[in-house]
């Protein structure tokens, strides 16, 4: 269950355990270890999971419905301070601001909107529905390669993360394929189960598409869309990236639970490094 | 030109007239006529513009490259302030934050990223690109169906545009065509030329595909990336949702220029009104 807690009330998966707050609000702090830390620094996705979660602090709906991140600066693992700020709440929707920031400076902006999901597919229940996508059919994950720890030198957020594919990604083996898309299974190693908050590291959490055409790149920009809550068990993914151009690419993500549900969607801008 | 004025100083196009700011910053006012209103009080994306032409009076390069808002509530014709920030200036990224107040309420937050649009292409000349996309395949736009003014009522945006598409779409004939996907040229009808500073008002200046399944939506958070400088001419655009499930849905845009480069692409969450 997340956020499930051992007799000693120490959290006892490692994602709840560490994005931990200290606080009353509206102001927190957080201890960032070194185990969530991409390609250049602290991962964006986890910055911005801690944002969410001390939103989820300040704000009177429970479940994040939108989150958008502004990444100005690296992040480094150490204490990080956040502030929250109440921008409106209104009958069904609240909005806030958070900022996480480091030795003084400010490394991320989020501003996110918060309802109670439920209560909206309440309302929702006799409008029209469509779905124009399916979810990545990948074979069972025990019949999947399995992504090795360390694949990328630096990167440990990997590690708190199991992944699984059809087949070793071009990257991977030195031959890069040239097709910037990826469909896999994920799930927390530590069998935590997924649910909203977490779902904002999720949608960065997996190795950037963009190796498969040889580039390296830093987030300058993420939005994530959580569409619902997620079921128990794996989750199914698919990234795509589709304009590589001018020094920028975008970043499509989608997350799929294991009742067939698409509970995220997000798309990054990212700066391609020289 | 874009921004082009008259001998008498004020500008010739609308667009520019009409999103003119007074003060010198960190505040502005503007007056929003009635002329950008869409299905719920002032369109979003005109709000959008304005938020990002303050900025860019605040932040020091002339490109914004990404903004994303938060619509808080209904925006009406009439006086506007804007409050900007100025949140980081890097050597080659400035981010910046602008609200826009009716009032004394907040009606939109935005926050951007600035850059220099050639100097990062011109950083970018040897490294990776990639195109996994093309520009919608539309009919010339003068064998095309021209839409026509006020096909919705209280709208006053879309006599703002000229659209053309292959057919008319299924909601204007009154056979909703329950797929939300649509594909059209759209150009200021002015004979403005569209820029940077304009696309954050095009990409949400067509009528919701969303009504081609039965729905009416309002805009909750809304991202645009600024892919390139648009070619003068007509823009070739596409507009898809793919999710409309509980209460939401997304609705992704592509502008395309006259020179078939991707200029923008956006991404909305909105709320499906019951």
């Amino acid at each position: 269950m997340p956020g499930a807690s051992g007799a000693s009330g120490v959290p006892q998966f490692e994602f709840d355990a560490e994005t931990r707050l200290a606080g009353d609000g509206p102001a927190f702090t957080a201890q960032i270890t070194d185990r969530w830390s991409g390609m250049v620094g602290v991962n964006g996705g986890f910055m911005l999971a801690l944002c969410t979660r001390a939103l989820g602090q300040v704000l009177p709906f429970p479940d994040p419905v939108v989150v958008s991140a502004f990444f100005l600066r690296p992040g480094l693992p150490g204490t990080a301070h956040l502030s929250t700020e109440v921008i409106r709440t209104g009958k069904t929707t609240a909005f806030g601001q958070a900022s996480l920031w480091r030795d003084g400076k400010e490394v991320v902006r989020a501003t996110a909107a918060f309802t109670d999901l439920s209560k909206a597919a309440a309302r929702a229940e006799r409008g029209p529905t469509f779905t124009g996508a399916a979810a990545p059919s990948l074979p069972p994950p025990d019949e999947c390669f399995a992504m090795p720890s360390a694949a990328l030198a630096g990167v440990t957020l990997t590690d708190r993360l199991d992944y699984r594919a059809g087949a070793a990604p071009g990257w991977l083996t030195g031959q890069p394929s040239g097709d910037p898309t990826a469909e896999f299974w994920m799930r927390f190693s530590d069998g935590r189960e997924p649910d909203l908050m977490s779902l904002p590291l999720l949608v960065d959490a997996a190795a950037p598409v963009v190796l498969e055409v040889g580039a390296l790149s830093t987030t300058v920009q993420l939005t994530v869309h959580m569409r619902a809550h997620p079921a128990p068990g794996w989750l199914a993914c698919r990234a795509l990236t589709r304009h590589v151009a001018a020094g920028y690419h975008e970043e499509d993500f989608e997350i799929w639970d294991s009742a067939g549900v698409l509970v995220a969607q997000s798309r990054q801008l990212a700066l391609v490094l020289g």
